[in-house]
């Protein structure tokens, strides 16, 4: 995990930008104090409930990078009254319309950044709508603070190379950059221009005109990262422990005690060209064990066996040898978790970090 | 809820049956308890920790219905020491000698149910099997109570007709009764015959030689229930409220604050005739929207659209619409939440039911 940090840390430095961690990964304070050093301080977060937790332990510049719901702006008054410097982000006038009214009827100048569209994949506008001046003189009328743009390019997931990657983050990067031009030409200060994924940041081979840069896998890596060639196997910081509890001899597989509720019903590599079912098997020291895969789970069960479907020599692992998952995606593995136990270091052994959960 | 409940119980009293209900769908005492009103009282669960909080809460008669793992019998050993009535469940002779060694380590009467196999899908020995009797030798003596045998068909997911779901309970039915049959005849006393899963206990014609059913998730029902022909749609008792928050103008859907964190990434209708995408979309009150689903997911990001593709009409679901969503899979989408909000009964309004979680 401290390689993974490490490794960014020096890609963006190289770049010229500073990191706004996405602490949805880890959802823990020590691990997001971590991402921060030597950075501006600021996090991304995916709900209100992280945005709180983070605040009780010392962040206080945090992005909610969810498109926000009207029935929120009550609570996120009510978290900005008590000091939290919170951004929201919103796409749409109707949503714009609704900040403005709750910006004079809670008396909340709102910090606002206008969500743009890369690639088709989720939310935001085109960097040329015309909604987004729209949107930005209804704000800018309410006396809400439109403090620039941000893009999510999740096509990077579907790039099936290096080059489309780069490909990716410039479109990625014009896109907003672009944005952000077209707000300050309408006399919007926007200083902001957020941009970014893991996959995007790793490859970008120029960010000008970005601001930050939101990463947060990267801290655990996982299977789908490696299919994308962001990172290798080993370099998978996060994994599920479990134990054998029984043989199908009829197939050659498996039962071990990790089903979805531990794993996540998560098949992120289902459509990559390596498929790894619900998760690479390693041993329990963390060697992979390449072509060993978990093939099927049910809510407490897992079927372990080869990738090919031939039968695994099953007295290598009699009933109660342990194992360990490594996750197809480390966001909806850990989600599944109250915490992590920290492994393979000797003064840090059996140390428990917790995980925020909920909404 | 309640209707689910009675449904059941009323169907297990035609076929002179008790339930010991699966509660690691509800994973709620005050559940559990209409669940087991009137019944004699034990419960099944899917972890230790579910034993634990249902022990804590008054519960004692407790079958922990997945094959022990060797690493967690201190644990077992510890809660019967402490009072719980648990039983375990294994299906190889390596975990029967693992208990025997355990029971002499600890000095412990394990209470153990020889898993049976009848439909090949996941764990169990098949009722002919040599090593039934070899197991029940090795508990036996080691002093650990054979108190019978457990199935589980999970096969009866894959039946498309109330007949095939008939057979699948016969064949259920008749696996569990020939084991217990070959294990009294061997000299043990046998007398716990578990068989079930919620289609085939809804099915079932005949349960003679049974003396419990197991069931769990009727008490929400859900979407894959429905697609087998368990339930109606109106029937399912649970589902996760969320809020537009974007348009996608390009294509005709919707954005939602509900992402896989909030629905789970269970697909169990994906190979059903109809597939309803990550749920079904109903509106804040309830009435099912027919053909208008959750097409996709992100972490906290639902997309919601027809399921033929064609586009909704945004109008009619402006930004801070609240819709309902219900789930594919009751346990899996209850399993991403901390517990409940009681609704449609004026009295009950806004009352919570915490959920136990963890291992």
């Amino acid at each position: 995990m401290t390689r993974n940090i490490e490794r960014m840390r020096t890609r963006l430095q190289s770049l010229g930008l500073a990191l706004r961690p996405h602490v949805k990964t880890c959802k823990n304070i020590d691990i997001a104090r971590q991402l921060t050093a030597g950075q501006p301080g600021g996090v991304t977060v995916s709900t209100l409930a992280e945005a709180d937790y983070f605040f009780e332990n010392g962040i206080t510049d945090i992005l909610y990078a969810v498109g926000i719901a009207p029935g929120k702006l009550a609570a996120v008054a009510d978290r900005m009254a008590r000091g939290m410097a919170l951004r929201i982000i919103l796409d749409h006038p109707q949503t714009a319309t609704a900040v403005a009214r709750a910006a004079r009827e809670f008396d909340t100048r709102f910090r606002v950044l206008v969500e743009i569209d890369a690639d088709g994949e989720r939310a935001g506008l085109r960097a040329d709508a015309p909604e987004l001046i729209e949107i930005a003189s209804i704000l800018d009328a309410a006396g809400c603070h439109v403090d620039g743009v941000m893009v999510h390019a999740g096509g990077s997931y579907h790039c099936p190379d290096a080059d489309s990657m780069q490909q990716m983050a410039e479109t990625e990067r014009a896109s907003a950059v672009a944005a952000a031009e077209r707000l300050r030409q309408a006399g919007h200060a926007a200083p902001v221009v957020s941009v970014g994924s893991t996959p995007t940041a790793t490859f970008a081979r120029d960010l000008t005109g970005a601001t930050e840069v939101r990463a947060g896998v990267h801290v655990f890596q996982d299977l789908v990262q490696a299919g994308l060639g962001v990172c290798e196997i080993d370099d998978i910081a996060i994994s599920v422990l479990t134990e054998v509890i029984g043989h199908r001899s009829e197939d050659g597989r498996l039962l071990v005690d990790a089903g979805w509720m531990a794993l996540s019903r998560d098949r992120g590599t289902a459509d990559q060209p390596i498929d790894q079912g619900y998760g690479l098997i390693c041993s329990e020291d963390g060697e992979a064990l390449d072509d060993i895969i978990v093939t099927g789970t049910n809510q407490e069960h897992g079927i372990v066996g080869r990738r090919d479907g031939s039968p695994l020599n099953l007295d290598t692992f009699p009933v109660g040898t342990r194992l360990r998952v490594l996750p197809n995606h480390a966001c909806a593995t850990a989600g599944q978790h109250d915490g992590y136990w920290i492994v393979g270091s000797p003064d840090q052994a059996r140390r428990w970090l917790p995980r925020c959960r909920g909404w």
